[in-house]
């Protein structure tokens, strides 16, 4: 409370003692507010929160007082992308001498108020959240605490107003289907992510132009939405592995690598070897890309780099609220041993 | 330090006044050491911490300022068993409204001085070592703070004076074994892993012990030791497939997941099928050994759950230092597509 109050005098735009005039409240309350603390009223921590934002209030005694902590919330941690961000995070958190915090929110959208609370009274130099879309009232209570936050959004669907770095989708699916049709397919499937993904459909965007591109049909029969996992891959690519021969794709453009290990599962059942009978791209560049047999030829994500660049992202906006918000980066195809020229065509 | 000055009236079994009397430092210098503050001198360091640790020195007020942190330390990220002991530090953590505080230490042994630093700045409640062997000074440094610590080894390779967590090493190699034995095999080959690491040398003993019990001879031959990675595993298996077809080995035993992938890609290179041609067993049951072309029979080590319970007795000793020293969870066979009887035997 005494810290809080120091804030007062050393004010920033606007001081404690402002906020608790206009918001009729006290200024213990506001300070309450500002360190996270419980026993507050909803409706007059809003109303706080919201002067607070309003007059973008900044301790100006925050840099001195911060942790040496970096944070960073996942919804959930089973995905391959994980360790791969953790490991971006880390890098540049080990160069400025910081720890880094995880949590795992356990929904797909943000985390709870007991974290919130948490990081408020950890006071790290920033938070780097993995989620596509970030509650309002989140964004609030980050802001009126003056904590910067930057959004990996691999799912492309960046939040306009937040500081965010993602990764150039459309042309990820235009790449791999041109190495595909370079290869000699005509013939050639897709099983995207979930529809209600915009790099799903980015994607497919991407395969369909240079679909059109080289003059091919795209059969409404060879497009797929799955769920970006093993299964989602497996059950697709056996459905279209099932058509008769005139029909049947002799490459497969799988919108992640999870789900190419499914396709390479589902041609080993159905007796086709890869890439002798059928190729197939993935995409993501996760490590197990480069152990499955055959290694898979993908599109490489740079997630490292992804979460290297929201980490730097994070600390510049401590200095500058408004430095760069939205970085998309290259991906790129990488050829491994899954795609090769069609066999008896 | 007005808060250790403190700890000094609320008095554990010894006063930090008698801790400066023994040392024949100053009040102050016995603060800074326990607060982690690098302007003390080696030498004078060294002494204070051996007389804290020696006289089981406690802070009475710990427990009411320590941080709700956990933290975890891994030599490396890069593992696949990373993953899984990080979920598992996760849920013990998130049900005792702790977050996790996440440290890459660089080396393969353990953490430098910045990171004891933090430690004793943050205040965890305590902390999760991902290591086999732990230096001294480390665990002076952290039992002179009463900050308690658990070793996760899943090399086996325990320090008897530190509590640890593992997992039955020779009995997974046992049964990885007498599966392929049961299913009809003869000619079996293993590929372990390090020669310097005790688990390797427990999955062979295991092994060996299987094979004798049997009644069938180890080959020289068909004894290798890998790196734990994919490509060690590649390669010995392609020198054990390479060999005359009555010498040759009709299942590998691999002493990792990843050494597993190594042979299949092998086999596929040599034309063989599996599990055809040749079965193949892993160690780990890590996420991709589900999702491998086979899918892989392997030996499952509980990651997760060895995770939950260095955590859980982490926040028992916090209560009673004298708690369990040494928990081995037990490992089992997962049987999933990669072994098989053998082919016109």
């Amino acid at each position: 409370m005494l810290l809080a109050m120091r804030d007062d005098e050393e004010l920033g735009r606007i001081t404690l003692a402002q906020v608790a005039e206009k918001a009729g409240v006290s200024i213990s309350t506001v300070s309450k507010v500002l360190n996270g603390r419980q026993d507050v009223a909803g409706p007059t921590r809003d109303k706080v929160e919201r002067l607070l934002e309003a007059h973008a209030y900044r301790r100006t005694t925050r840099t001195s007082r911060e942790a040496p902590l970096i944070e960073i919330v996942f919804h959930e941690l089973d995905s391959m992308w994980a360790l791969e961000l953790i490991r971006g995070v880390e890098n540049v958190a080990k160069a400025n001498q910081a720890s880094v915090v995880l949590t795992e929110s356990g929904t797909r959208h943000a985390p709870g108020p007991e974290w919130i609370e948490g990081v408020l009274q950890r006071r790290p130099m920033g938070v780097v959240l993995v989620f596509s879309a970030l509650p309002a009232a989140v964004k609030e209570q980050l802001r009126a605490r003056s904590i910067p936050f930057v959004i990996i959004d691999p799912a492309g669907d960046p939040d306009p107003d937040v500081p965010s770095v993602g990764s150039a989708n459309w042309n990820g699916g235009l790449v791999a289907t041109r190495h595909l049709i370079e290869l000699g397919h005509r013939r050639i499937g897709i099983i995207t992510g979930p529809d209600d993904m915009l790099c799903s459909l980015a994607r497919l965007d991407g395969f369909r132009s240079a679909m059109s591109m080289a003059g091919l049909d795209v059969s409404p029969g060879l497009v797929h939405f799955g769920d970006f996992h093993v299964q989602g891959g497996f059950d697709a690519a056996a459905t279209m592995l099932a058509l008769p021969s005139a029909e049947r794709p002799t490459a497969l453009f799988a919108g992640s690598d999870l789900q190419a290990l499914g396709v390479l599962e589902a041609a080993r059942v159905a007796g086709l070897r890869v890439p002798h009978d059928l190729s197939v791209v993935g995409y993501d560049d996760v490590q197990v890309a480069r152990w499955s047999s055959p290694a898979l030829t993908t599109v490489h994500q740079p997630l490292r780099q992804m979460a290297e660049e929201a980490t730097q992202m994070l600390l510049r906006l401590r200095d500058d609220q408004s430095a760069s918000t939205r970085l998309e980066l290259a991906t790129s195809l990488i050829v491994r041993k899954s795609t090769a020229a069609p066999h008896g065509e």
